[in-house]
């Protein structure tokens, strides 16, 4: 039996450093499509169960289920989370989906607590939410910039874990990515925002800044990936130098993810044949 | 020339009742595709021109752009509002939409004009907002079922047309469809939600009730679209008994109605040079 797709891509229980992250390659393929045509092929065929999936997982809850998948989707710049957005959010159905960017906190996000912002975000039963970045940018950013004394940001490992036991608590599966690249290919992404005049909207002149600090990143990356690990709440570190295997690895994770939770299309309380024969002495005109 | 999509699909300058309403075919297929077959060809290329137009749209916004485009869906049960988000939402990145979907009102928004609760879901900047029904429910469920007085449902053609002006003034482009179908393919969905244990959750008895008064559903309707239909929030009525057609039809009416828009990638005030030299010196590590 091979590994299952959550399996392998589970960070591995010794990831405590950046170090240790380093000896993650960015471009492994330990499992999957080979090349970027047998993807597209893999992808199809994920579409296809995740739109069912994603369906059947709305139409629970709307027979009351409380059930629901929240993708959280991290990395450095440029590793592609609006494009997992695209083009793996891009498969279900889009109103099934529920997204949440998390850009730098408002005056009146800071003035509360870091996750206030965050429970107004975590999809409704039925959904898929997925948030573009999240609040694992407080043990980020907020530790390399030193938003926050130590003390504040160590303690808010606790805070998250105990923040997410209680989303698993009331139904919500979570699927945590970390977008994992290298600072070369990071290097040319941002090259190429610089040279095509439709990509250069993205480019921000703090993307550079955030660069500089690359070992400082990856050792808070490192540290938050393995502090709240657990089962109820995983993290997976997806290689992401190739974005067509990023994509599939992503597909592939949420579509095993669903299958588990097998949801169920509910039987609603009519009588079908009560139902049918009012359907059938309806007469329009 | 032949016809714009959009000139296609307005509704007659003549159509005033529910008796003209019913002139026109539901499976009518006046430009665009014969088949099913060619309806997903063409729809693989207007995936490809939705999607860039989209992705310019929203750039446009991140650049400080205002504009914004809104498809409101109206439609008898079965239609085909939540088929249409499905097919057609699904051709552009779900980042850009910003799908809403108005239901019986609630006690708060009852106690509410009722355009607030559709306030509160105009598109932002850079969108392409979707109404899963819509203000149109006040003169349409309003109406027919006497929720109000005549008088004060008469007024809000007024009121609709007011807001829909201001909508176009602040840069939201409208686009409005009626999903028009006949009474015996209504029948044919309804069955088909009754049969099929993956659909039967779709299935309201409601539903019933409103199909039996459907010729004042058409009178509403017709009403309606006469009324409030103006060149800066044009009306078009959607042949919907075919669902590829409808499908297409919309897709069509959206990529052409955007590349109208004609959105620009906006050119971000930053020295590219200097970026590209910055970039080249930063050194990770």
């Amino acid at each position: 039996m091979g590994k299952t797709v959550r399996e392998t891509f589970r960070i591995p229980a010794d990831l405590r450093t950046g170090a240790d992250l380093a000896t993650l390659d960015p471009r492994a393929r330990p499992i999957g499509p080979r090349d970027k045509t047998a993807a597209a092929e893999e992808m199809n065929d994920l579409a296809d169960r995740l739109d069912h999936l994603q369906e059947a997982l709305y139409a629970e809850a709307i027979g009351g289920g409380t059930r629901a998948v929240l993708l959280v989707l991290q990395g450095m710049d440029t590793s592609g989370k609006g494009g997992v957005i695209r083009h793996v959010g891009g498969l279900v159905n889009p109103q099934g989906l529920q997204i949440a960017t998390f850009k730098k906190p408002t005056e009146e996000e800071l003035a509360h607590h870091f996750l206030w912002r965050v429970r107004s975000q975590v999809p409704e039963p039925g959904r898929i939410g997925i948030f573009d970045r999240s609040h694992y940018e407080d043990v980020l950013i907020g530790r390399v910039d030193e938003l926050v004394p130590e003390d504040v940001w160590r303690h808010r490992y606790t805070e998250i874990t105990d923040f997410e036991a209680e989303l698993a608590g009331q139904g919500v599966t979570l699927v945590k990515c970390m977008l994992h690249i290298s600072p070369k290919e990071q290097a040319e992404r941002l090259l190429a925002r610089l040279d095509d005049p439709a990509k250069r909207w993205k480019y921000n002149t703090g993307d550079l800044d955030a660069r500089a600090k690359w070992p400082a990143y990856q050792d808070a990356y490192a540290e938050a990936l393995h502090r709240t690990d657990a089962d109820a709440a995983p993290w997976y570190v997806i290689p992401s130098d190739r974005k067509w295997y990023r994509n599939w690895a992503i597909a592939a994770l949420l579509a095993e993810t669903l299958a588990d939770l097998d949801p169920r299309f509910p039987e609603p309380g009519i009588d079908v044949d009560a139902e049918r024969a009012r359907l059938a002495a309806s007469v329009v005109g």
